[in-house]
């Protein structure tokens, strides 16, 4: 049977204290939201559905870069979950397969726990899904009666023995879209905050003598972000898991906590990454590489063999060949740096090719930019920049061509060929010491005056 | 009533190793003494007197950048804690108030905690800290009934019923200063190490029905530094505590335990700080800035929409208007950075001011040291300043002026003028190939030498 | 009597899920086999007989480099760790002393522990070293009868009775070689693996009469490496360690859970250590030095009063004398820098010498590589190099020497010189504006186009 995800995203989040709606705050590098709409990818879903309300065009333009096929419907008041799952039946117009409710504050339900959701609608109607919570607190509870979810109890409502249950209420639930939005219809706000909650759909359900389960996940994919203090301990979850991710598939991290990744960090076995590494979104690594420390890596591609680091900057668009190497303080972006070639120092190269066995040599610089463009700078083969020449682009430097040291390179240097900008040495006997001198005196005077 | 303050700051520390008075250690970057100083200060007291002992004139020298009106006495002799409230006594002729005694290593009792003992001052002639002790240890245990403290036991002399109070002694109190002074003159040193301690006041007082009570405070406030592991410890309670405080005003940290934190550092509600990010003394960072991974911070002021980092240096002076960039390798310090103005890529931006809009190109260095004194380099608005230009300072670029690529600028550039300063290219076709087979030719000849 | 160690090493570590052999996958920046030699060095052994199995050769390559004097001896078929130990057999020949069995992959056992095991041979022909384990799990478990080691079972053999005994076979153990070997030949394989196991040793000489004991250690010690997730533990464990013993010696770490030490670290008292330093093998630091944030260090030695950083980089042949000051984004190489000289900004130094109090203007580069060879630099004391100054080498600049901004110096500059190497600047009235408007209007057209 087909899917649907219907995504609740309209709180405000008052307790992040931000301009910013609560589900765009990012974890691991990408909306919150993004994490739970991934999760959902995996059901395959024929619709999804993107509930907003607070800072809505945001979130809209957030969901259309996360995926383009969403649908994002508007609550237009905050009236509670029940009335935020009511503002995708429109869009579900003339669906029929089963709807799945998730949240965009609740990144971490797993793609298997959602696949057990749905496999149990065969034997219930509704599914809900709970949780064994260490510490119970204010959850509501769930009541079974063997595979059957009897009610769910609110911890206001609850009395002593129900307290004591642990199994409790995440939210989420799947159920035939049909199925769903007449139960809805039938919730009422007759409640002290007035609000129509979604789960009043299990009495409703049971009420109907229709068959209601819950499925159980492990408490930490039911983390929900409400403060800052919540989206920098959902990180660390993030994190944690994900570096234990890469240690098992045989990646070398010489101290896990201190390497940050992103959402889709790719990493090939007999990696090794130093401490502090920051990963940004889009990275892959492939087998064999290192990544010394204090390196920044987003949206870029490093081979076997390469070595980036220490203080490397790859930025998006880098793509470094095998057997690269990318040293110390230098920032690469937009460019491709063919295999065996070297960046060791002090350089910046952005909206370049670099041949292969190509040495650059520190300091140097694409000036990429004239103030109103970006251009190109091409460099051959087995070439070698003296030390900070500087290549005004756009312009080609050939295979096996030299640039001398300092050299301001404004025009193409063909293969081969030296390309020399300088203005000869001169020294002056003497010179230095009295213009030392001088300038001392001055400075006495001026001190004195 | 008016407050003085007595810190006793004159110890060794014999276990923190160092050639460094215990107290000038630093815990988020200012001295451990100015910690309890600026507790202190909430009170805000006639007088602070630091007592020093040991290295005392480093003492007095910190003392006298934290507080210029706080008093230095000396403790010659270390004669134990009443002795050395006894040297403020001089210090203290013919002010009547209450006198509180702090610990310069005992850097986080709050402002709340001394506001209570001296409110408590109204029920007791004599107040004094205590705190509910998760492990009791060997502190000296508070005897109460109902508000009244009894008296101190030390823990050798505690009889199993003491020793297992829980409420311990801090060794902070107030009591007005006649008092204070006349009980120190009855405290005697027939005691094992031949000190006069300041516990002392408590038998003495209850032998005069003078009425001593206890307030009791959080057991971290009481955190005592005796060695490099507890300052460690010390500053690692102060960060946790500083990043909560980030967390709960609205301040995304990405991963706050890699966010390095000053005594005084100040982040406005939706700015967003990547992790590793190191903050010096004197930082204010406003609404809605990005400071990246690997920022190093002090001194500076950081505007609203400002980008900053990674591997971005302010120093102090920097200040960065609204939406400036500053990006990698970049060292700004003493400087003006205008509204809109970037400067992205490996340069050092020192003792200048740079225009609203001005971009700034890689590499770019202000020369602002002639080997004897420093300079200032001014550059207009809507600049561009071509890459790695050297802006031999003092010197002034004009308004939409522009720079070459690789210019020294010695002379300054009028308001749209335009500079160079460069050597034609020439290239010499071949040669760079002969030069290289020469010096291959020469490398084999001296390896097979 | 003398010693021998045998190390096992010839483990494939299948869980490590890598092409390196697991005995040279690295724990503080050497192969944690180095931390098991270096242990058993503190035993002066005779002879050190390394087991290599898996990727011999390459364990050969490593042992070579940490103990030349180390044997090599292979064991072609996993056979058991009775068998391993049999393949030194040939390399002890002749060897009448004591042999002691260690493992590549146990890599904390502590210097004393091993001391402990010789000393226990006056009493027992055979040591076995054990620990009390929090968690036995698994464990073999060693029963004892008084000093007397009767047995160790296997947990599988196990009974209830035995399975509560907390001291358990952590493999390693201690016997005179003549004495070993005998025993080993009695060593069958007639078990469900088919392998020779060591452990059967304990149970043929007590059917000797041969006096069996088991000495006690730290479970710490015993820590096992299998996996990269229990080699990332490992090596926290090593910094923790190593951090604890800097802050002892009165080393102030700010954030000591933020700095990565070496094998070989070593810091003198009273330095201060910043957040987020990393230091790779052989780096000495005096006493006195300041290491600031974003550094990393590796084969150098900074003395006294020096200031690293933050964002300096030192790598080996580093040679940092008295009060010098090394900056930001700096990378400092095979090169002296005399007392009191300062490289401040954004530079490279590489294969050079800096002299007393010379100053190193921002953007320096020593042009050290010409394609083929390296060069060396030499700059005397005193001299004052202008900034992003080209130093290419092999070339000399003297004492009290001056370059200027921007100079690309190719000649010798004499004591007290000035050098010059630059083009005039040219102002171009108006060209700027005209410039950016012609540039503003191409783009439009393109735009359009």
């Amino acid at each position: 049977m087909s899917t649907a995800l219907v995504i609740l995203a309209a709180g405000k989040g008052t307790r992040m204290n931000s301009d910013l709606p609560k589900v765009l705050h990012p974890i691991a590098q990408v909306p919150m939201l993004e994490h739970a709409m991934a999760a959902g990818r995996a059901l395959m879903p024929e619709k999804t559905i993107v509930v907003a309300g607070h800072e809505a065009e945001k979130v809209r333009a957030a969901v259309a870069d996360i995926d383009e096929d969403a649908t994002v419907v508007l609550q237009t008041e905050q009236l509670g979950t029940g009335h935020a799952v009511l503002q995708a039946r429109e869009a579900l117009a003339g669906f029929t397969g089963d709807v799945v409710v998730l949240y965009g504050d609740t990144p971490f339900v797993s793609e298997d726990t959602l696949e057990r959701m749905i496999a149990a609608r065969s034997r219930a109607d509704l599914v809900i899904l709970g949780f064994n919570a260490a510490d119970p607190g204010r959850y509501g509870r769930l009541v079974m009666e063997g595979d059957s979810l009897e009610r769910i109890v609110e911890f206001k409502d609850a009395d002593d023995a129900t307290r004591a249950i642990s199994f409790c209420n995440s939210g989420l639930m799947a159920c035939d879209a049909e199925t769903m939005f007449r139960l809805l219809d039938k919730v009422g706000n007759a409640n002290a905050s007035g609000e129509y909650y979604l789960t009043d759909l299990v009495e409703i359900a049971r009420g109907e003598d229709l068959r209601v389960t819950a499925v159980s996940c492990d408490e930490a994919e039911t983390l929900g972000v409400n403060s800052r203090a919540d989206l920098a301990a959902a990180d660390a979850v993030f994190q944690q898991r994900a570096r234990a991710e890469l240690l098992d598939i045989g990646v070398t991290l010489m101290a896990p906590e201190t390497v940050y990744l992103a959402f889709d960090t790719i990493i090939g076995r007999d990696s090794v990454i130093e401490p502090n590494v920051v990963f940004g979104p889009g990275v892959t690594v492939e087998s064999g590489a290192l990544i010394r420390a204090f390196s920044h890596l987003e949206g870029c591609h490093v081979s076997r063999g390469a070595k980036v680091g220490p203080y490397a900057r790859l930025r998006p668009g880098a793509e470094l060949a095998e057997d690269t190497h990318i040293g110390n303080f230098v920032e690469i972006k937009n460019a491709e740096i063919a295999e065996g070639a070297k960046v060791n120092h002090l350089s910046y190269i952005g909206d370049a090719s670099v041949g292969e066995k190509t040495n650059i040599g520190a300091g140097t610089i694409t000036c990429n930019y004239d103030g109103v463009m970006k251009h190109r700078t091409e460099i051959g083969r087995g070439a070698f920049i003296g030390s900070n020449t500087l290549l005004v682009a756009p312009v080609k430097v050939g295979h096996e061509a030299l640039t001398a040291t300092g050299a301001v390179i404004t025009k193409n240097v063909e293969d081969g060929a030296l390309a020399i900008a300088r203005t000869e040495q001169t020294n002056k006997p003497g010179r230095a010491r009295k213009l030392m001198d001088m300038l001392r005196a001055k400075k006495a005077r001026q001190t004195k005056g």
